[in-house]
C-alpha cells in the first residue's frame, strides 16, 4: 500500500459512514492527519461506533456541509479531500429527491466552491456510482457507457460528477471521481432495507431471518469488499490525474445475490434464503445484471481488489457477530 | 396557432421573467387560465413591468418555488406547467454554483414531486439550454450531441433534464425539455450584461453606447425571436409526448455577433460597434459558433420560426424605446 498520504492533511466528508469510516482508519494507519465532517443524518449510515476506538486520533467537525462555515473550516488546508458524504438510497431519492439533491450535488458544489476560494491546490477525489450507468446495454460497463440514470439519486450523483469535471476544466481544481460498484463489509448501516441488499442480507443472515431474493435471485453483481475499495480511493488520491474524470470502481467477477445470499448464511450459521416474487417498486429501479470493466483504473494506479468474496464475508460475519449490537437499530 | 390552451388552467414559473411573461400574454391571449409564481429574484430577470398592463387577468403568486407550499399552491389544479423560472448567467454560475443549483435544478425537483403528490396528470414542460451541448462537435447540433458543460450553469440544467426524464418514466409524470437556443425580443434583461448578450447589445444600441465584440465578432449564433419560442413551448404542450426528452429549439441559420450588432445599431439609428480582445473569463466560457438542429421537434409539432432577425430586431427596438425605462435598471 502507498504511504504517499503519509503526514498529509487529508479531509473525509462523511467519514462516520460506512466507506468513510474504514478510509479514515486506513489513513490513520498510514499516518495521514485526517479531519472528518459529518452531521450523522438519520438513516444515512453515519454511526459513531465506526470510529470509536480511534477517538482522539482525528479531527472530528460535528457539522453539515450545508453551512457554509462548515465546509469552509473542513477544508481549509487539507492537502486531499475525500468527499464521501451524501445519500446512497435509490428508493428514499424517488420518495423525498430534494433532500438526495442537497446531500449530494449541493454538498458537492459547495466542498468545490470552498476549495476554489479557500483551497485551490486541495486533491479532491469524490465518491459516484456506477448506478449513473442505470441497467447495462453491455457487460462489462466501461466508462464510455451512456448514462441513464434509473432514479434520482444517480441524477444527483451524474450532477454531482459533472460539478467536477466543469472545477477542472473552468476553475483549475483538481478532482476525479470514482464511481463505485456495490461495497460490502464492516461498518456498513445494516438498520434498513432501503441503502444496499448488502447491508440488509448481512443483517438478516446474522439475526437469523430469512433473507428474500426477488424472481430468481440469480441477478448478478461485481461486489467489492470495503478495505479494496478504499484502497482504490487512497491511490487515486496520489495517481490519478485530476482532471474532472471519472473512473470505474468495480470488478469483472460478478456473482448472483443468491450465490452471495447462501454463501452468508453458510459462514454466519444462522438465516435461511427464501426466493419471492420481485416487489413493484423495486423493480422498477432494478439494473438487472452488472459488472464492472475498471482496467483504466487498474492501469494506472496498479489497483486490484485483493480480498475474495467468502474472505470479505468470514471478515464482516466476524465484525458484526463482535459488534452487530451497535449497528442493528442504529439511525445515525 | 394552436388553442389547445385555450379554457385550460396553466402555470408559468418564472412568469414576470423575459420568455415567461411574453408566454403568459400569449396565453392570455389564447384565452388559458394562467397562474404565475415568481419571487423576482434580483437580477434574474424578473419585472413586474412586464405584466403591468394585463394585471387583474392572471394569477400571481409571490414566492419562491424554494418553499413547499408556494410550489404546492401553485402547481395544484393545473393542467400545464410552464416551468421558465431559473438562472440564466454561465458567469455568475462560476462565482456562485450553489444558487445556481437551487433555482435550476432544485426548482425543478420542486415542481416534480409536488405534480407527483398532487397533481400527477399535469402537462410539464421544462426550459432548457443550448448550453447543455457546450462547444459543439459539429453543426447544426442536434439531440445526440454529447453533453458537455462549458460551466455550472449548464451542469444544474443537464440534472432538471435528467430529473424530468426520471420522473417521466419512473414516477408516470408527463414531462419534456425545449433546450432553447439564444432568444431575444421584448421585455428581456437589459440591466446587466451576465445574462445575455443579445439584452446587452440591445441596451446599449438604444442607449446610444459602443458595443464591444469580442474578437473579429464573427462567432455565429442561431437566434430565436421571442414569440417564436413562445409558439415553440405552446406546441410543445400540446403535441410532445411526455416521456421526458429533451427537443432542440433554434434554428440551423445563424447569423455572426457582428451581424447582430451591426443591423441592431441601424435599425435603432443609435450606437456603435467596436471590436476588443476576447476578455479571459469570457473566452474560457465562450463555445464557439452554434447552429441548431430542431427538425424533431418541427417534425412533430409543425413548429416554424416566423420572425426573421430583422423583423424581430425592428420589434424589439420599438419595444424598448417606448419602454425601456421600466428596464434600463430593473433589477427585479
Amino acid at each position: 500500500m502507498s504511504f504517499w498520504v503519509s503526514g498529509r492533511r487529508v479531509l473525509v466528508t462523511g467519514g462516520l459512514g460506512f466507506i468513510g469510516s474504514n478510509l479514515v482508519r486506513k489513513l490513520l494507519d498510514l499516518g495521514a492527519k485526517v479531519r472528518v465532517v459529518d452531521c450523522l443524518r438519520s438513516g444515512d449510515g453515519g454511526n459513531r461506533f465506526n470510529l470509536k476506538d480511534v477517538d482522539g486520533q482525528y479531527e472530528l467537525i460535528d457539522g453539515s456541509l450545508e453551512h457554509r462555515a462548515v465546509t469552509e473550516t473542513a477544508v481549509d488546508g487539507c492537502d486531499v479531500v475525500f468527499h464521501m458524504a451524501g445519500k446512497v438510497s435509490h428508493i428514499d431519492s424517488l420518495a423525498r429527491p430534494l433532500e438526495d439533491l442537497i446531500d449530494n450535488a449541493a454538498t458537492t458544489v459547495a466542498i468545490l466552491d470552498a476549495c476554489r476560494r479557500l483551497n485551490p491546490s486541495a486533491r479532491i477525489v469524490i465518491a459516484g456510482t456506477r448506478q449513473v450507468y442505470g441497467t447495462p446495454l453491455r457487460l462489462p460497463v466501461s466508462e464510455d457507457h451512456p448514462l441513464r440514470p434509473p432514479d434520482f439519486n444517480a441524477v444527483s450523483k451524474i450532477a454531482a460528477e459533472y460539478y467536477a469535471r466543469v472545477a477542472s476544466e473552468r476553475l483549475g481544481l483538481s478532482t476525479l471521481v470514482l464511481r463505485l460498484t456495490n461495497v460490502y463489509g464492516p461498518r456498513q448501516l445494516v438498520s434498513h432495507s432501503r441503502a444496499s441488499f448488502t447491508g440488509w442480507f448481512i443483517r438478516q443472515a446474522l439475526l437469523g431471518e430469512t433473507i428474500d431474493l426477488f424472481g430468481s435471485g440469480l441477478q448478478y453483481r461485481d461486489l467489492l469488499y470495503v478495505d479494496d475499495a478504499v484502497n482504490a480511493f487512497i491511490l487515486a488520491a496520489e495517481k490519478l490525474p485530476g482532471n474532472g474524470e471519472a473512473w470505474n470502481c468495480g470488478t469483472e467477477e460478478p456473482v448472483s445475490l443468491a450465490e452471495f445470499a447462501e454463501m452468508l448464511v453458510r459462514l454466519a450459521g444462522t438465516g435461511e434464503v427464501r426466493r419471492i416474487p420481485f416487489p413493484p417498486e423495486r423493480k422498477q429501479i432494478d439494473i438487472g445484471d452488472f459488472s464492472t470493466d475498471s482496467s483504466r483504473l487498474r492501469a494506472v494506479t496498479g489497483w486490484n481488489p485483493r480480498i475474495g468474496l467468502e474472505e470479505g464475508l468470514r471478515r464482516t460475519v466476524e465484525f458484526y457477530r463482535l459488534f452487530g449490537d451497535h449497528y442493528w437499530s442504529a439511525t445515525s
